[in-house]
């Protein structure tokens, strides 16, 4: 059984929440929303060392040279759906690549985790329940109730690693979300899952067998292209556009949690990136050739443009090409939903 | 005596109070600011007509062009400054160029008036003073204790046809301009002069002689390239920069106030322009391709971009080629001084 684990980064999504600097080719996770460097680049090497196989990018054909680039000295692999079809293609995409020995950790790539530390202390702890055949979510300890997220309810101890998922509490109103906090044994469903390749495809071939399939004859016919593997797109394009949650994870038997407090945030809207930034005194992040005078709690990203705030409170100013979008940051969750 | 006026557009001015969009070859008055004309063009259509000649524009190098292209099919006189030397030189310039008798009406290029009837009704008011010598100004009655501008004391009534001016009151302090408002008899000053060459020239041969020297050796020494003469530098550039009210109005003993309701703006800040413009239900004027969603109150002048507001009120966001400028309307004055 190999000791390493295979990390599987997520890059399929389109990332239309954050509009509009997050589109097309300059996808959320390519974009260096919080710092110098893009949230690929920091999911990347946050997967780093001995204990790591090379992580496996799931991308879209659009995607394979800045995903390259981005790496830098990192070497990749790269599987390349014809289309976006959901997570649990994605998944059944990496599992057909892979031993059935192996351990997966799948990963969105365009989320923050501020203790790295204690990201590696839960993987550590999961794979204890991993190798013994358990679907492991990692589950955020909520700090407010959020209606933005999935829960996770914990059912029953499995020793000193995690907990049985009792059962996933879809995105709830905010009275819901208030009682799960108050309840505790709630955590948020932060879309990292680590596996052994055969325990998933199993569960696959009995949950979701018509996209186990359509993935496995993707990978059997791909063409290969140095570090990329290009996914065929006949087979691929019959599979079912599933979220991993509802093809596997909330039908399956053996599907545990390991509740985190890792700094976690999915960047989902802008008063997120605000909060993950570094800001300065007066609670501003601005890049670029920013102008920022009486102005407090404000977020611009403008890539090359100067954008001058005068006399701005706890608002968000995003500039992305020809687009530009002002708006409190408070606003953020309802403009996002506005667009999707 | 010709019975016809002579229209003196001032276009010389920097126009940098509505940073960023109003700079150089872009200046504000080449802008439509308040719809689909600019202010040049609006202000050249206002004196049309059998009582009028052809306007004479006084302006710099980088502007005949533009000035020659948002004129249409009326034809101009262009004087061109080889440097801005203010208003007293401008004004100078215009009366070595013209007949001794002639009436001259100056007027800045950036302006707004409302109210054409009622501003062609004060000039003929007016040309009754101008012809017997008075060096009139038209003088804006209040709705507001403003302390962005100049304000005039009316003096004794001459006929009913204006007052003589008592005095000229620089930019008041609030309490000042309250004071004035409250006491009656005080009017803005609006740049606006009507005159008899001779008489200017008279006053500015005893005010500033030096000014009206240099202006009319440039104007000897200019060289004619079709409707334009381009005044001779060397000679033009020794002019003292002193505005016409410095240099002559404040100084000379003929001067009448014609009090005007106009509808007038100098457009002088965002929040003017904002409140001079078509505005829709919500109070937003928007140009260009915006998306105003939930936004009340918002002024958006961007070109050929995309702005999408969200959520705000009351605020402006003016796009100038890579500068973009996000501020309070209310703080509007503030932050053209700023700029300034």
């Amino acid at each position: 059984m190999p000791d390493f684990i295979q990390p599987v980064l997520l890059c399929g999504g389109a990332g239309t929440r954050l509009w509009p600097a997050s589109r097309g080719l300059r996808a959320k996770q390519f974009l260096p929303l919080t710092g110098t460097q893009s949230l690929f680049a920091q999911t990347v090497s946050r997967v780093v060392g001995a204990g790591y196989a090379e992580p496996l990018i799931i991308c879209g054909p659009g995607h394979v040279d800045i995903a390259r680039e981005q790496a830098g000295d990192r070497t990749l692999r790269l599987l390349v759906e014809p289309e976006p079809r959901n997570t649990a293609a994605a998944v059944a995409l990496a599992v057909a690549t892979c031993a059935p020995e192996q351990l997966l950790l799948v990963m969105p790539s365009d989320h923050i985790i501020a203790d790295i530390a204690a990201f590696h202390d839960a993987i550590e702890q999961g794979s204890r329940l991993a190798r013994d055949a358990w679907l492991v979510t990692f589950g955020v300890t909520p700090d407010r109730p959020d209606t933005g997220f999935g829960y996770i309810a914990s059912g029953v101890a499995l020793g000193d690693a995690g907990y049985a998922v009792a059962r996933f509490v879809e995105k709830p109103p905010l009275a819901e979300a208030e009682a799960m906090l108050a309840a505790g044994g709630f955590n948020w469903n932060a879309g990292i899952f680590l596996f052994r390749a055969d325990a998933m495809r199993a569960a696959m071939a009995r949950h979701c067998p018509a996209i186990l399939a359509a993935a496995e004859r993707g990978v059997a016919n791909a063409t290969t292209d140095g570090d990329a593997q290009f996914v065929h797109a006949p087979s691929f394009k019959t599979a079912p556009s599933l979220s991993i949650d509802c093809a596997v994870m909330e039908k399956h038997d053996r599907v545990a949690v390991v509740p985190v407090s890792i700094g976690w945030s999915d960047l989902g809207t802008w008063h997120a990136v605000h909060a993950a930034s570094n800001r300065d005194d007066a609670g501003n992040s601005a890049s670029g050739s920013s102008f920022l005078h009486d102005s407090r709690g404000c977020l611009v990203r403008a890539d090359d443009r100067r954008v001058s705030l005068i006399g701005m409170q706890d608002v968000a100013v995003i500039v992305d090409g020809d687009d530009i979008l002002v708006m409190p940051l408070a606003h953020a969750r309802i403009a996002a939903q506005a667009h999707e």
